[in-house]
């Protein structure tokens, strides 16, 4: 049985271009059929220790592809997308400042992952500098040197560090990874998987 | 500019799930817009061994979410499919049997692709067994001994060898790789980037 008040849980590393795509997308999907999102960033780097994976772009042969693909699946959903000239990059200031931002207004934190997002694969901002998702943070609405104290501290560190290992413990393994009530979808190219889902409550 | 009278090149492993699933649409797929499709089977073993990748069902976490999304994906294409017990399996039977085929009758070769996933991915038959094979391809009218004794031959061998590197040559390092006017789509969730690139010749 579907119940069609739960959430879908939305996984993602900044730093995944098909995570990117889909952000673009499954907000205005959930709400076609009522339903909204959690948003879950996660490490990349932290769930490819664990499974062993390397990032799709230093794959021989799949990694020239890939890059193709990224734009052209970009094109495919209408989406503005530039391959950011330093790429993979880490994203653990971004991904704490998201948790950081959801603790206080889960709207704010929505409206700073997009921004992110976009600083990242639209406008070519390196968001692994600390500086650039402080601006990105405080130009939504964040306290910077609040946000600038509480980056530094343990507390959301830890916190990160837990969504990760929870996220390991559910089986996510890479970006973007869609749960619909426990129903697991992996990548931007499940988003068509992901509708029929919603409105047949399965299939 | 798109040559419209040029043909899909389909690559394809008989023991790839998302080969088989894109081998039931491809066809019709490419005859909408007046095209026609080349299959040419490769052995992904022998690509792996070049790119290092491992069979998607041995990824960590990765192959169980593969085994449960092929069954899923399978339903939303509306394609019959049940896992086979023994997999993945050696398909260079198979893979040889195509080629031999296709030098004689490209009609029956086809047939044959279709009944040997159809046997794998349908009916739960070893495709990776000699004498499977010879059946599946003398039910689609080979002569059963000629093909035996080509099977044991180097010539047929080698000509797979001679496949399976121009692939990699070319960039092909997973099943199905589907190259339409040389723009290269990898996997069977491309299908509709491959619809619209046909449709518009590239977008």
């Amino acid at each position: 049985m579907t119940n069609i008040d739960s959430a879908l849980e939305f996984y993602f590393d900044f730093s995944s271009p098909y995570g990117y795509l889909a952000s673009e997308k499954i907000d205005l999907l959930a709400q076609k059929f009522g339903r909204k999102v959690k948003w879950r960033p996660i490490l990349l780097g932290i769930i490819f220790r664990e499974t062993g994976a390397v990032p799709l772009t230093q794959a021989p042969l799949k990694g020239e592809y890939s890059l193709h693909d990224f734009a052209r699946s970009a094109r495919y959903l209408g989406v503005p997308y530039a391959h950011p000239r330093r790429f993979p990059v880490a994203t653990q200031h971004a991904a704490r400042t998201y948790y950081w931002l959801h603790d206080q207004d889960c709207a704010r934190a929505r409206a700073f992952a997009h921004a992110a997002y976009r600083a990242f694969f639209v406008d070519g901002q390196d968001i692994s500098d600390l500086t650039v998702v402080l601006d990105l943070a405080s130009r939504q609405g964040a306290d910077y040197d609040a946000l600038s104290e509480a980056l530094a501290g343990p507390a959301i560190k830890a916190r990160l560090k837990a969504e990760c290992e929870a996220a390991i413990a559910i089986g996510v393994f890479g970006s973007p990874y869609i749960l619909v009530d426990g129903e697991p979808f992996f990548g931007s190219d499940r988003l068509p998987q992901i509708e029929l889902w919603l409105e047949k409550g399965g299939f």
